[in-house]
C-alpha cells in the first residue's frame, strides 16, 4: 500500500489508479485530505461502510465518497464505487498520511554491539542500544530509544517505534510493525514452589514473530519455557496485550486491547478476540472463533462460532444488585416449587380416592 | 498548589496561611511531616475524611488533625477545621513533598532535532530524544529517556516523567503530568480484512491532551483515524489505561487503573470509571455517570447514574459453581412451574364441574 | 540455582550433583538441552509433572525424564526420580539457559549522577540514566536504557532488564528481578475534587521491594500516599500488573498477568491470584487465599480458600444471551410460583371445608 506521497492534492483519477473502483462523477476533482462522513468538508474524501452512517450521505459536503454500488444513487457528490469501501479507503488514505519519514542511517548516539549484520539501508535512531550478533535486514527502521538484545534478528522493512525492547534471540519477520513500549522476550511466568519458596524455572525458548504482524503499544510477549512463543503471519495485536510463554496465535487472527493469553494456550487462525478478554492456560481454540469483549475463556473451544461468558449485561447498579439477589434466592424458589409439587400430588391422590 | 518548600518544619499558622481553615489549638505548633490517622506520630499532621477511621481520632498521637467541624470536639490534639479535609490535606501535604527538583536546562546527552522552539526555562533530561519542529513552552520538564516525535507541542509547566513516548504531532496542554512508560499517539487499531488478509488503515489524526490532565504510568492513548483522540481539560487517568482511536473523554472525568476504552467511544464530563472496566466501541456515555469496577460497558448510557454489569458478587469457588449450576437449571424450573400451573388449572376446572 | 554453565553437554551425574534425585539408568548419559515430553528429542532431558502428559511417557525419545517414583517403572529411558519433578527440572534447566552474560562495568554512554555509591562489581548498561545519591550493591545489573531516580537503592545481585524506570527513593532488595518496561514509584492515584476540579494529593510515601521478588514486564507499582507501598519477600508478579498506592503484598504470593490491585488493599502471604483479577481498594485478603482468573474481588476475604465471582461460565454467544434473558425473567417466575401457592392454599382450604 506504499504510495508516492508528498503532494498536497491528488485527483480522483490519481487516487484510484490501479484500484478496483469505478468513479461516478469527475475524475479530475482534486482531493487534499480525508474526513469522516459526519464531519465532512469540501476538498476531502470520505467513505460509507457502516449502514448506521448512511443518514449522513445525502447532506455530505465531502468532495467524494467511497461506497458500495447500492448506495451510489443517493450520493450527491462524486462517488468511488467499491466492493469493499473500507479497504479502498485504507488504500486512498495512505496518500494523505503525513507521518515523518524516518531519518536514514545510524544515529551517532546509538550504541551498536559487536558482530552485528546491519543492512546499509537500515535506520537506527538516537540512543538505541543494539546488542551483539544482531541482524537487521534491508529497510528496517529502529526508532529512538529501542533496546535490541543479543542474537536477535529483524526481517526486511520491519519498523520498531521508539522505546521498544527486544530481549535476546528474538526473531522478527518481514514488514512487522511494533509500537512503542512493547516488550518482547521477557521471561515467561515459570515458577516452582519448593518448601514454601518460589524458584524460577529458566525460560530457555524464545519468541518468533512472523511476517506482516502488527503489535500495538505497551504489549508484553514472553519467551517460551522450552519451545518458542509464536505469533503467526499477519496477526494483529492492539495495545496492552499480554501473551504468556509457549502461546501460539494463528495466522490473521486479531486481538483487541487489554487481552491476556495465559501460557501454552494455542489460538487458531482468523480468530477475532474482543478487548479485555482473558484466556486460561493450556487451552486450544479452534480456527474462526470470535470471542466477545471481556470474556473469561476458561476452557478449550473446538468449534468455530461466537463465544461469551458472564451473564446479565449492563444495568443500573440498582438492577444489578437485584439480579444478584434473585440469583441467590433461586434455591429457595426451587424449594417452593418442590413443595407445590408435593402438595398438588397429594391433592390429586385424594381426589382419585 | 505550589509552596515555598525546603524547610524541615512549619507551624500550623504557616501551613494554613490563605487556606479556608480554622485552627483549633496552638497555631505555633511545629509540624515536620504527614502521617495516617491509624499510624500517627508526634510532630506529624494527619486528616480525618472517611468516617470508618473516626475510631482512631480519640487516641491519635499526631500533633494536628485536619477534620470537619462535626468531629472537632472529639479531637484530643490541635485541629484544623475544614469544610473539605481531604482537599485541605492535599494543600498542606505539598509542603512535605520531598521529590527531587528537576535539573535545569538541557542535558548534554539529549538529542534535539531541528527547528525546535524550546523555551529557555524548559528542562530536558539525559538521553532524551526530541524530534524536529517540537515546541516546549516555559517551565516544561522532560525527564530522562523520553522520546518526543516531530511537530509535537507541550504547553507551559507540563511534566513528562522518565521514558515517556510521544509520537509525532501530539498536542499537550498546560500543567499536564504524564507518568513513565506512557505512550501517546501510537496508531489506532484500524485494520481492514480483504481477501483473508488484514490491511492497515492509515491513522492520520492525532492526540490532543488538554490542560491540567494527569496520565498515569504505562498507559496507551492512540492517535485518531481521521479526527483527533481528545482528553479534555482536567481529566485524570490512572495507570495501564488503554484509550482507543477517536475517543473523547470529557472534562474532569477520572478513570481508575486498567480501564480500556474502545475506539470512537465518547465519555461525558465528570464521570467516574472504576478500575478494570471496559468500554465497547462507538458508545456515548452521558455526563455524571459512575461505573463500578470491572464492568463491561456494552451499550451507550444516556442518563446520569451508577452502572454495573455481571451478577453474583464475590463468592467461594464452591458457591460460585453452584450459582452457575442454578442458572443453567432455570429452564427446567420454569418447565416445572408450567406443569404445576396446568395441573392446578385442571384440578380447579374439575372442582367447578 | 547458579550453575557453572557454558558447556554444551553434561552427564546426568553432573546435572544431578547435590540434588535430591535418584538416577535410574546410565549416570554417564550426556544431555545437551531440555525438551517438552510431547516434543521430545534424543540427547535432551524432559520432565513429567502433570498427569495429563503421562500418555507421552511410554513413547518418549528424550534421553532422560525427571519424574515421580510412581511413574519410574513406565519410563522407557533414563529416569531421574524426584519428589518434586518440576523443581528438579528448574534446577537442571539452569545448565542450559544460554542468555547472554551481562557486560561488566559501567558503559561509557551511561549518565551517572552525583554522590552515588556504586559497587565495583555492579554493571550499568548503555544509555542508562542514574540519578543522584543512588546506591547499587555488589553484583547489581542494570541493563540498557534504565532510568533510576535520586536516592534509590538496589540490593545485591538484583537485575533490572532494559528500559525499567525507578522513580526517586525506591528501595529494591537483594536478588530482585525486574523485567523491561516496568515502572516503580510513579505517583499513586490520589486526587481530591474541590469545586468541580480535581486536585492532586501529593504522594509522599515510596515503594519497598523486598528480597527475592520477581516483577514481570510493563508492570506499574505506585508509591504510597503517606506510608510506603510494599511488595514482601519472595513475591512473584507476572506482566502488566498494576499495584496501587499503599498496597502490601504478602510473602511468597504470586499474581498472574493483568491483575490490578487498588489502593490500600493488603493481600496476605502465599496467595495465588489468577490473571486479570481486580481488587477494589481498602480490602484485606487473608493468607493462603486463591482467587480464580478475572474475578472481581469486591470485599475483604477473611478465611483461606478459593474464591471467584461472576456466574455462567464460557458459552456460545447464543446460550449466553439466553442465560441473561432467563435471569431477567426470574421475577416473573417467582410471581407465578406465588400465584400457584395462593391458588393451592385456597383449594386445600375448600377441601377442608
Amino acid at each position: 500500500m506504499k504510495k508516492s506521497k508528498g503532494k498536497l492534492q491528488y485527483s480522483l483519477a490519481e487516487l484510484t489508479k490501479g484500484l478496483d473502483v469505478v468513479i461516478q462523477g469527475d475524475p479530475e476533482c482534486l482531493i487534499d485530505g480525508v474526513c469522516t462522513i459526519q464531519q465532512s468538508q469540501i476538498g476531502r474524501i470520505t467513505f460509507l461502510n457502516n449502514p448506521l452512517y448512511k443518514k449522513y450521505l445525502p447532506e455530505t459536503s465531502a468532495s467524494a465518497v467511497i461506497l458500495l454500488a447500492d448506495d451510489a444513487s443517493e450520493c450527491p457528490v462524486n462517488a468511488l464505487v467499491s466492493r469493499d469501501p473500507y479497504f479502498t479507503y485504507a488504500q486512498i488514505a495512505a496518500f494523505f498520511d503525513d507521518r515523518p519519514t524516518p531519518k536514514k542511517g545510524i544515529h551517532t548516539s546509538a550504541v551498536i554491539g559487536e558482530h552485528c549484520e546491519i543492512d546499509k539501508t537500515a535506520s537506527i535512531g538516537a540512543n538505541c542500544v543494539i546488542g551483539d550478533h544482531v541482524k537487521l535486514a534491508a529497510g528496517v527502521v529502529i526508532d529512538a530509544g529501542c533496546v535490541i538484545g543479543d542474537f536477535s534478528t529483524i526481517g526486511e522493512d520491519s519498523y520498531l517505534h521508539a522505546n521498544v525492547t527486544l530481549y535476546h534471540k528474538i526473531q522478527i519477520g518481514k514488514r512487522v510493525l511494533i509500537a512503542s513500549g512493547t516488550v518482547i522476550g521477557g521471561d515467561g511466568f515459570g515458577i516452582a514452589k519448593h518448601k514454601g519458596v518460589w524458584h524460577k524455572v529458566p525460560q530457555i525458548g524464545s519468541v518468533v514473530i512472523e511476517d506482516d504482524v502488527e503489535i500495538g503499544a505497551n504489549c508484553t510477549i514472553d519467551r517460551g519455557a522450552i519451545e518458542d512463543t509464536v505469533i503467526e503471519k499477519g496477526v494483529k495485536l492492539d495495545n496492552l496485550i499480554q501473551i504468556g510463554h509457549n502461546v501460539r496465535i494463528g495466522e490473521y487472527s486479531a486481538l483487541a486491547g487489554c487481552v491476556g493469553v495465559s501460557g501454552s494456550t494455542v489460538i487458531g487462525k482468523n480468530c477475532l478476540i474482543g478487548g479485555g478478554t482473558g484466556f486460561a492456560g493450556h487451552l486450544t481454540i479452534a480456527d474462526n472463533v470470535a470471542v466477545t469483549g471481556m470474556t473469561a475463556v476458561t476452557k478449550s473451544i473446538r468449534m468455530p462460532g461466537i463465544y461469551s461468558s458472564g451473564v446479565g449485561g449492563l444495568l443500573t447498579n440498582l438492577e444489578w444488585r437485584k439480579n444478584s439477589a434473585r440469583l441467590h434466592r433461586l434455591d429457595h424458589l426451587a424449594e417452593r416449587v418442590k413443595t407445590l409439587e408435593a402438595a398438588l400430588a397429594e391433592l390429586t391422590e385424594r381426589k382419585k380416592v
